[in-house]
């Protein structure tokens, strides 16, 4: 079992939002915590992510309350107001400022909560809740149609950072990804926090793709309570690098009908942003993520995915292509060496690389392919 | 029969470059033609691409040469001088000069051209081709997986407008589609050909994705003979748009695997621009594309595709969605209505309206839903 880190307790039940799994989670903590916090910036984003951004803004939190199975997106006014009940009800339960906790929550789109389940739950939640320091159950809990819980941990002195986050589906993220909620009992000041978080995000979560679809949902939440006492804060940020991208790479993974972790590095970028660019444009195009699914070393759609990039200092003639170890352009390989990169497609993780001989920058981004079951899970998905 | 306008003429043969269908075919004026050109902006054009830009240039041309099957793309050096090599011995076997022939390409990417069965043919080509004025079997000559010949027309005064067009994966246009070639007998001036050809172009094949991803051999080409005589302008705007239109529609009908062309307006909106971006992530979004697969009257991931435009001006208060005639949001439609949505969904062309409540500008948009097919047909295609 990985258990929370010290101070941090957590609250599970299933109230029958949509099915009898785990679907109302609390986790507090037993003192108050700085907070940094990275939202969707979808122009859909749903009232949680307005409460959410209004109680981390002054940098100190408690805790959060994620309900599953329902996004609470686009119910207008009425959504906005059954969000701040459940914020309310829970921090009264909970004995907590309602300004000191956070929410999330992810699902359908259009439908509002079931208001009265849910304050039938609030009128005792501690006691129709299963308690627990799991940090295995608690991201058990926040799951929709995930396959298996998230959890990345990492301990550096005294301390520990816990992280659990879920999402399979609709995510590009461009702020933070679906739900990730990382937990320490560093002591750590606010304003670093909030520095080393945004560091970590932009190299992992919002390197990530699944469908190249941006959720309205998204939310990345750090929570320092500070119980282990002080730490090095490069220690700290490197840790927090860690755990973040090991969550990256198990949401990538589990990305909808996913066979396969496709990791795309660009190097010899101009900066950040080009390197970036060219990864992502090659992670989302379904010809590259169709060729992997079908083990095709069809890297003519790699060449065709960076050309596409509207950047008119790509030279063609400086490119070079390589999936795995095998370089496959400007220098062709044999067909034997196609046969080897075949099976090698057919494994659980593959790397493409490319290199645009143009600078020093480098950014390597994380996706999987394109599969029959991708196209099942979406096709057949209820309202 | 929809035969080519007056003066102009095919000559079709199968050289083998895959397989026994037709794949090298030649359409070649009797009189010289002002001529119009649009072509990808990939960063990885093929040669084909670079050497009808060039003939293009002078605003005059006499025919052009389609190779099927092969893109001779990201082929070197030695794919442009092959290209050169077989616009040479084209023009030299029809008697025209080699800076008025075009030629365009398309299929597997980073495989040279079989040079050698090119130049036995070339020894003989006028003898060796089946001659002809059937646009539909020109439209043929040019497929590579696609379904169907797509061949539009329109008359107008004494003059006619064939075009012929092909293409059903790796289309996301962003200067012309895959390959589209529009020949008339109309009289047109150079000057004004090209302002109304980019004009159609603009609100047709670039309104076009099929995958998002764009092509590198994306051409469309317009010749005027003038063998019909003069023509009024405008009348002949309006039948180009038609035909370019028409060729579109037709092209995201045949999208890879897809069962519902998708057509996405976007109304009031700001500009033209944000228009477009709303519409075309919309009609790009994978989890839009598998919800009319699976006939999923799901308005939410509209909502969330609207979302994810990185556009401030966009408020969620303004938008209106609707499917076909049907309002989804803000007013919401009973459960009976979108059981009646469902059975929409399943028709064989969809509409999707959303209005953005800002301004005056609207945009259309052309594509298909994401199917099983899809997957398979990529997933299969072999190097």
């Amino acid at each position: 079992m990985i258990s929370l880190p010290q101070g941090f307790s957590g609250l599970v039940a299933n109230i029958g939002i949509k099915d009898d799994t785990d679907d109302f989670s609390v986790v507090v903590s037993d003192r108050p915590c700085a907070v940094a916090g990275v939202f969707t910036q979808s122009r859909f984003a749903g009232p949680s992510i307005a409460v959410s951004r209004r109680h981390v803004s002054d940098g100190v939190a408690r805790g959060f309350v994620v309900i599953s199975k329902n996004a609470n997106v686009a119910n207008g006014p009425e959504g906005l107001a059954d969000a701040e009940e459940v914020v309310g009800g829970v921090a009264a339960a909970l004995g907590v400022e309602t300004e000191d906790l956070l929410i999330a929550s992810t699902g359908v789109i259009g439908r509002r909560y079931p208001m009265d389940v849910i304050r039938n739950h609030l009128a005792d939640m501690v006691n129709r809740s299963r308690p627990s320091t799991d940090a295995t159950e608690m991201a058990g809990a926040i799951m929709t149609t995930d396959t298996f819980a998230k959890v990345a941990t990492a301990s550096f002195g005294p301390a520990r950072i816990v992280g659990i986050a879920k999402g399979v589906g609709m995510i590009e993220p461009n702020m933070a990804t679906m739900l990730a909620f990382i937990m320490t009992d560093a002591d750590i000041d606010r304003a670093e926090l909030d520095t080393r978080f945004r560091h970590s995000v932009e190299r992992s979560f919002n390197s990530l793709s699944v469908d190249s679809d941006t959720s309205t949902s998204d939310t990345a939440i750090v929570l320092a309570n500070g119980a282990a006492g002080d730490v090095d804060p490069d220690e700290f940020g490197r840790a927090l690098d860690a755990v973040c991208l090991e969550l990256t790479r198990m949401l990538a993974t589990d990305g909808e009908g996913a066979t396969t972790l496709i990791e795309v590095e660009v190097t010899e970028a101009v900066d950040d942003a080009q390197a970036k660019n060219v990864a992502k444009a090659i992670l989302n195009s379904p010809l590259v993520k169709t060729a992997v699914f079908g083990r095709d070393p069809n890297w003519g759609r790699i060449a065709m995915a960076i050309g596409k990039v509207p950047d008119e200092r790509i030279l063609e003639d400086k490119v070079h292509i390589a999936i795995g170890d095998q370089e496959l352009f400007p220098r062709r390989c044999s067909d034997a060496d196609l046969d080897a990169l075949s099976a090698y497609l057919a494994g659980e993780r593959v790397e493409i690389h490319v290199s645009l001989g143009l600078g020093q920058a480098s950014w390597r981004v994380y996706g999987c392919d394109l599969s029959y079951d991708y196209v099942r899970i979406n096709a057949e998905y209820t309202t």
